[in-house]
């Protein structure tokens, strides 16, 4: 290489005529917003691509019900039957883009069984059938790349299972879902509602129109269970995910959560504990100092504590047609890299050889450990927070915070705002039924736990 | 894989004991941080390394002139004869961690000639014989791994060349030497001067007796080559950075930054346009709201702009024993899984396959275009500012903000700090010749570069 430096006038890199490797062949199904990325980011960068692959990327073929008007496919080989690309004897890898969990699963698996290797983006997919599909895929020899399907073209995936092999990985805590992070920054921002953010979302394209899916933390749970097989070498456990929403945070937690330093995220958490795995996704006041408290609007990052190298943090676009598409190709060309080689070199699916998992131990909440932020609603007569302190005291929790302003003009009641000591989950639910049945205090006890993250 | 899953109850991933291939085989050259750092997380996380790697990793042996307490030889095989690691039929791969660049240099190429894979720490090394040593290495069918070569255990090596692949890379900007950070937010938070908060740094063993290397931007200098190499799949140009130090950065320049709503930063910055690609270390304000503006302290972070993806950031410990260690071990497990695979069917040390690297074309500093900021000792006289505003506009180089106070009690130079537009580097150096050659302008004009990152 050295001796060529000077030859070169070449501003970007290019396959050399004499390379003889053959083309890599894709087949993609569906042509969605992520499908169109796809095709064309390749088309645009794909001779950058192919030098740094070593070989060409051709896609022989793409399976889609509809045409999409945001790529061209007059030169591609179009089919409206998917199940042909994963029959197709020319298609070395399939490009699940399709989404959902019934078709999706069986097109893969036909894959599989025809001995193709797949790349998807589909989080829900791999988070409720991984286990299955990663199985399959060993038994044919072939590999299941998924780097598309957490946190859009943020590595992360590849971070978890190859940069930070070296670590034990003590935990993780990701701003995950782009939708959720958007209008949490808003009603910051803007002292706005959830239901005015989440409006705004709506019209911006940021939200469905059933947003359950994203701001209830069903998303952000498929991504957490990802990357938790993936930094604890644990089979997936979808269905152990503790899940919380943020349509229930205010402004009025967000104000307090600043006078005390804080910022509000709906979190994705997994920590390993001696007693087994923590899956949590909830909203969560985190110090503002932290890198991770400021990341804003619709982008995703994920801090992960690996035992060595400390506090990492990730941080990019969660979603959107060509993100996504940046991780669909890194993973295209990872596939093609090693087409040829034998399976046990290749980076396994699940990130351990096979037979190496550790067990699925996952914590029940009821045991997880954690400070709270609680907002009672109080009367304002004496002996209130005593009574308060009380009970937290009997559950072994003690109050770190305290905010109480003068009840507003005309107003009975005051908002008591309290950060409590580390506690378990139990306790402080048991706390939290003996302050509310309280005769000086109305209504619930607002309750979003906190994290140092440090 | 599904079918085990309730029978595993593992808490950490290991090995079976059918496992079948070979124990990958180290030879270690080097004890000092990074060396015993290495051995000590090899050691505590072998169990989980080889469960990852798909096969044990053994340290064959160990070449050092001398041991460190820091770990524990006592069941290694040590050398004090270094050359004897590459000369050892038994290593399959050495790591190379002494450092320097000449007795270092001939250990890796008489490791390669004898046919083994290297893994590096030294960022010197390949800076400046990266490309010998990869064209060595590519003749003989052999890798060489240096993630731990740039900002220390974040995986930025990794995401460059294979988690970005999809992307033309447009540009890069990182805070990649600890040091000099750590000094900057001294200077910023304590409102030190250089010398002090140097000082500081030298007592808590962050900074050398002889810091140069550290603040001049020479070790900058040398992983931003390398980022750039495999962002721009380009050759190392080691001898075409440009780059400027951060002494001669006062804290009056950080609160007048911190005033106009920025942080200073020594960042490495590589930048491709139409004429050949930027390379240049140098104290640049930064937007506060950046995400990279509040990376803090000894921390390391690198924001990466792909066509596809947008702007990415990986952030974590640049330096340190540990830390370092994991991204050798990350190397580790990538050589040990692809060890009998065919050299094309491993990622390319250059990130690209041979003989399609991009020309060299570094921009002349001269050509760059970007906006600065100005600080001018002006006496307290009316005209001052309208004869530097006509020596700006002469040079097509608009003032986009300014700052006057008045004269402090008893001076009668006054401080006039301008924020210009972009404008090329030999444009802006006339502008401040001519404002320097001003009988109303006392000393030197300080100079510094502006980036938006946006």
């Amino acid at each position: 290489m050295s001796a060529t430096v000077e030859e070169t006038t070449e501003l970007a890199p290019r396959l050399p005529a004499d390379n003889l490797r053959r083309a890599v062949r894709i087949g993609i199904c569906g042509l969605g917003t992520v499908g169109s990325g796809t095709v064309n980011v390749m088309a645009r960068n794909g001779e950058e691509i192919a030098a740094r692959c070593g070989r060409p990327v051709e896609i022989v073929q793409v399976g889609a019900r509809r045409d999409n008007a945001a790529c061209d496919t007059s030169k591609l080989n179009v089919t409206r039957e998917i199940f042909d690309v994963a029959d197709n004897p020319d298609v070395d890898i399939l490009v699940e883009l399709i989404g959902g969990t019934t078709v999706a699963r069986e097109l893969v698996l036909a894959a599989i069984n025809n001995g193709k290797h797949i790349v998807t983006a589909n989080k829900a997919l791999i988070a409720e059938h991984g286990n299955e599909l990663f199985a399959a895929a060993a038994e044919k020899g072939v590999t299941i790349a998924y780097e598309a399907a957490v946190a859009g073209g943020i590595p992360i995936i590849k971070s978890l299972r190859e940069g930070l092999v070296g670590n034990r990985i003590q935990w993780l805590a990701g701003i995950i879902n782009g939708t959720g992070n958007y209008i949490l920054t808003e009603m910051r921002d803007k002292g706005r509602s959830f239901a005015e953010a989440l409006a705004q979302a709506q019209e911006l394209g940021y939200a469905e129109a059933d947003p359950t899916f994203d701001v209830e933390g069903i998303d952000a749970a498929h991504k957490l269970v990802i990357m938790a097989s993936l930094a604890f070498a644990m089979p997936l456990a979808f269905d152990k995910v503790y899940t919380e929403g943020i349509s229930g945070v205010s402004s009025e937690d967000i104000r307090y959560a600043d006078e005390l330093g804080y910022r509000i995220k709906h979190l994705g958490i997994a920590r390993r504990t001696e007693h087994g795995v923590e899956l949590r996704v909830h909203p969560t006041l985190i110090p503002q100092r932290r890198l991770i408290a400021n990341v804003n609007g619709v982008m995703n990052a994920v801090l992960v504590n690996g035992d060595a190298v400390g506090p990492t943090l990730y941080y990019g676009a969660g979603a959107g047609a060509e993100a996504t598409a940046s991780a669909v190709i890194a993973d295209i060309v990872d596939v093609a890299r090693t087409l040829e080689a034998k399976p046990d070199q290749r980076v396994p699916a699940a990130g351990v050889a096979e037979g190496s998992q550790a067990g699925p131990q996952v914590l029940p909440m009821d045991e997880v450990v954690t400070s709270y932020y609680l907002r009672i609603s109080a009367h304002d007569k004496p002996g209130v927070m005593s009574q308060v302190a009380k009970i937290c005291s009997d559950q072994g929790i003690s109050i770190e915070a305290l905010i109480q302003h003068e009840p507003a003009e005309g107003e009975a009641l005051v908002p008591v705002v309290i950060l409590t000591s580390r506690a378990k989950e139990a306790r402080l639910r048991e706390a939290v039924a003996q302050i509310e049945a309280l005769d000086t205090v109305e209504g619930e006890v607002v309750r979003i736990r906190v994290e140092t993250l440090g």
